[in-house]
C-alpha cells in the first residue's frame, strides 16, 4: 500500500477502504507518511468528501492512535456533552450540574478558547483555586462521587486529531465536514462516554454558518456515534447572536451562576435545559423530551444543580464562595456603557464581531502563547428584537486598559444593527438529529 | 501575505494574483513556505485549475527561481523543440539536425527517459564518448559553430520545477494541466531560444491520453509562451502506437540514423519533418508550412541533416563512425523473434504497455538511481493496420538476459491486438496550435 495511491483514489473521488484510511492514519502519526502527503490528502478530502462509513473508519483509527478514558469504575449511565463553539455560550456549567443532579454521570474534557469562540476550561480557571488538571484517576474519582467534573483534555487522548488539525490549521482544510466530524467525534469517543449530546451552532458566532451544513454535520456526527455504539443527540441551536448576555470568563461564571438560582431567564438558561432534558432522554433517565425539561427544570428550581455545581468546585479546589459571593471572581478596573446612537429595534447582532470585540478587550487568544484576563468581557443589554431609546445602554465593556475599549467598542458597533423595522426572529432550537434517524 | 491565505482563495476557486503566485514560487523555494503548504495548493490547483494569466505568472516565477540560458551570442533564430513524451519517439536526432541545416540553431537541454517513455539524453550517451554534461560555454560554443547542441538540463535552471515535481509525484498531482504546462514551459523559456515547437502527444503511450486534453495542453502551453515572448507552435501528434519501430536507445539512435540517410520512411520520418516545418515557419526561415516541409526534405534528401548530427557527435565527443557503422554502437547478446498467434490485421498496440515491456528489458529506470543497459530493447515489424499471417514476426527482442525476455514479451503480447477486422486509422498530426489563435 502506498500513500500516493491512496492520495490519488480520493483526488478521483472513490471511497478509501478501512484498511487504506488505516493506513494513512498510522503512518501519519508515527511519521512513516510525511506532513505534505496528509495535506494533499486532506485537501482532497475538502473537495470530494467521505462517505458515511469512511467518516465512521477515519474517526476509529484517529481514537486508535492514542489512550482511551476507562470509565467503568463509574456506575450508572456516563453522559457528555460538546458545543462546536459559540459566543457567550456558557451552557456546559449549567447543563452538567443539571444532568448530574438528575442521576446520570457526568465526566466532561473541555477546550479552550478558539478565534472568537469561548472556552470552558478558560472560563471554569477564573475562580480562584479551581484546578482543570486532574489525574486521570482524580476525575474519574470525582465523576463517580460528586456526580460531574470537567478537566482539560489529556494530551495522550487522539495524537492523531492534534497532529492532522496543526496541518489542516494552516492548509486551508479545517473547513470540510468529514474532518470536523472526525475531529470531535474521535475526542468524544476516546472520553468513553455511553451518551453523548452535540450542540450544533448555526449563525453568524458559528463554525457552521448555514442551517444546511449544520445539520449536514449534526447527521455525519450522529452516524459516527452510532458505528462506535454511543447513544447520540445533536441540537442545532442558534448562534445568530450571542447566546448568553455575557461574553467573557469571569463574567460568563457570574452568568451561569444566576441562570442556576433562578434569577435569569432567557435564551442561554432555555439551550440548557434543553440540552440537560436531551443527555436524560439519551441516558434513559427520563422517558421522553417532555419528562426531561421537566426534570431538568426541577433540578435548577430546587438548587439541586447550583449544588451539584458548587460540590464540583469544591472537589476540584475552587472556592465554593463563588456562587454566594460571586464579587471573589477578578473583576475589571473599568466598566464603560455604550449607549445607543438612535432609537429602534436591534434588527441584528453579528456573533462573531461580538467575540471578536470581547477578544479585544482580552478575554481569549489571537495566539497560542497569548494570556487571557479572566476579569474583561462584555454584558449585551439588549438582544435581537428589543426596542432601544436614543442613549439608552446596550452593552457594558468590562475591561482593564482604557486604550482596548475604542476599538473594541467600534467593533462592538458594527456588529448591532438598530432599524426602524422589527426583525423576524428565529427559534432557538432548530432541529435535533440522533442516531436512529 | 500568509500562505494559508493563498492556499483558501485558490481552494474556492478564485484567481490568485502575480504577486501571490510569486510569493508562494519564492516562499517555497526557499524554504519559508512548507512542503505540506505546497502540496495543498497544488491540490486544491488540480480541483480549482488556474486562468492562463496564472498559469503565466507561475511559470514566470518558476523561471525566475534559477539561472537563464543567455544565448545572445549566438546569432541568427535559436529554435528549441520538446515532446510531451512518447514512445519510440526519437524525432529530437532527427529534427534538430534537419532545423540546423535548414539555418536554424536548435540549442537543447533534453530530460532522461520517465516511466515508459524514452529519454533523448540516454539514446545520446549510447553513442561511444558522447558527452551530455558540456559545461555552458561549451553549449553555447557548439551551437554558434555547429549550429546545433543537445545537452542535459543544467541543475540551476529551474530550481523551483525539480521541487515542485518532487512533491506532485508523491502526492498525487501531477496530471494537472496548469502544473504540466508550467513545468514544460519554464524549462523551455529559461533555456533561452526564441522559437519553441511542442509536440503534444497524445493515445495510450501519452502523458494526455484524450484529445481533448492535449489541445487544452496545447493552448494553455502556446499562451504561456506568447506571454513570455516566444514564437510557439504545438502540433498534437498521435501517440497510439510507437511512433518508430525500435523502442530502446541505441536501437533508436540507428533508426534516427536511417531516416536521415533515407533508408526509412514512415511515421518516425513524417512526424519529424512536420516538426521541422514548424521550426523553419516560427523561426522565418520558410514562408509558409509546405515550403518548411519542401526545406526539411530537401536537407533530408542531400544528407545536409546527416551531416549535421555528424558534426554535432563529434563536437560533444562521440565516435561519428556510428553513422557509417552502427556496429560500433552497444548490442545485446539475444535477439528473439515473437511470432504472431493467429492471422488477421494488427488492430491496435497499445503504445504504454510497449514502452512497458522495453523497461522490463532494462532500456529505462523504473527509480531514478537504476542504472539503464542501451543496448536492449525491441523492435516491431507490423504496426496498426499491417495484415499478419500467423507465425509472422510481428517484434524482435534485444535482451541480455533470456530471464527478463519471458515478462517483457507477455507484457508485449497483452500490449498488440490481432483482429478480422481491419482497423480504422487517425492521421499522425491532429492539429496545430499557435500563440496566434
Amino acid at each position: 500500500m502506498r500513500a500516493v495511491d491512496i492520495i490519488l483514489k480520493k483526488r478521483h473521488g472513490k471511497p478509501l477502504s478501512e484498511e487504506e484510511i488505516r493506513f494513512f492514519v498510522k503512518g501519519f502519526v508515527e511519521g512513516s507518511i510525511p506532513d505534505y502527503q496528509a495535506s494533499a490528502l486532506l485537501m482532497a478530502v475538502c473537495f470530494t468528501g467521505m462517505t458515511g462509513g469512511e467518516t465512521a473508519y477515519l474517526t476509529s483509527a484517529m481514537v486508535d492512535s492514542g489512550e482511551k478514558v476507562d470509565l467503568s469504575r463509574i456506575e450508572g449511565v456516563k453522559a457528555d456533552k460538546h458545543s462546536t463553539g459559540g459566543v457567550g455560550d456558557t451552557t456546559t456549567l449549567i447543563t452538567a450540574p443539571l444532568a448530574a443532579a438528575c442521576g446520570l454521570r457526568v465526566a466532561k474534557m473541555s477546550g479552550r478558547g478558539l478565534g472568537h469562540t469561548g472556552g470552558t476550561l478558560d472560563k471554569l480557571e477564573s475562580i480562584p483555586g479551581f484546578k482543570t488538571d486532574l489525574s486521570m484517576d482524580e476525575f474519574v474519582e470525582s465523576v463517580r462521587t460528586v456526580g460531574l467534573s470537567v478537566i482539560g483534555q489529556s494530551k495522550n487522548l487522539v495524537p492523531a486529531d492534534k497532529l492532522l488539525y496543526e496541518i489542516r490549521d494552516v492548509t486551508g482544510t479545517v473547513d470540510s465536514i468529514p474532518l470536523i466530524a472526525s475531529s470531535i467525534m474521535s475526542k468524544k469517543i476516546a472520553a468513553g462516554s455511553d451518551v453523548i449530546v452535540l450542540d450544533v451552532k448555526t449563525g453568524s458566532g458559528a463554525f457552521m454558518e448555514s442551517l444546511e451544513d449544520a445539520f449536514a454535520l449534526a447527521k455525519v456526527m450522529a452516524g459516527i456515534g452510532k458505528t462506535a455504539g454511543k447513544k447520540v443527540a445533536a441540537v442545532i441551536t442558534d448562534m445568530n447572536q450571542p447566546l448568553g448576555m455575557a461574553v467573557g470568563n469571569a463574567l460568563e461564571v457570574k452568568e451561569a451562576v444566576r441562570v442556576l438560582k433562578g434569577q435569569q431567564g432567557g435564551p442561554l438558561k432555555e439551550v440548557s435545559l434543553y440540552l440537560t432534558a436531551n443527555m436524560l432522554l439519551a441516558g434513559n433517565a427520563a422517558s421522553s423530551l417532555e419528562e426531561g425539561l421537566r426534570l431538568a427544570g426541577e433540578a435548577l428550581e430546587s438548587g439541586r444543580g447550583l449544588q451539584k455545581l458548587r460540590d464540583m468546585i469544591s472537589r476540584q479546589g475552587g472556592d465554593p464562595e463563588v456562587l454566594e459571593n460571586p464579587g471573589i471572581l477578578p473583576a475589571a478596573k473599568y466598566i464603560i456603557p455604550v449607549e445607543a446612537e438612535e432609537e429602534g429595534f436591534i434588527y441584528s447582532v453579528n456573533a462573531r464581531e461580538i467575540g471578536r470585540s470581547a477578544l479585544i478587550t482580552g478575554v481569549g487568544r489571537t495566539r497560542k502563547e497569548d494570556r487571557i484576563d479572566p476579569a474583561v468581557g462584555l454584558v449585551m443589554k439588549k438582544r435581537t428584537g428589543d426596542r432601544v431609546e436614543k442613549g439608552e445602554i446596550i452593552a457594558e465593556f468590562h475591561v482593564n486598559n482604557l486604550k482596548v475599549f475604542e476599538e473594541a467598542s467600534r467593533v462592538f458597533r458594527n456588529a448591532v444593527k438598530i432599524s426602524k423595522e422589527e426583525p423576524e426572529l428565529r427559534p432557538l432550537v432548530l432541529g435535533t438529529v440522533t442516531d436512529e434517524k
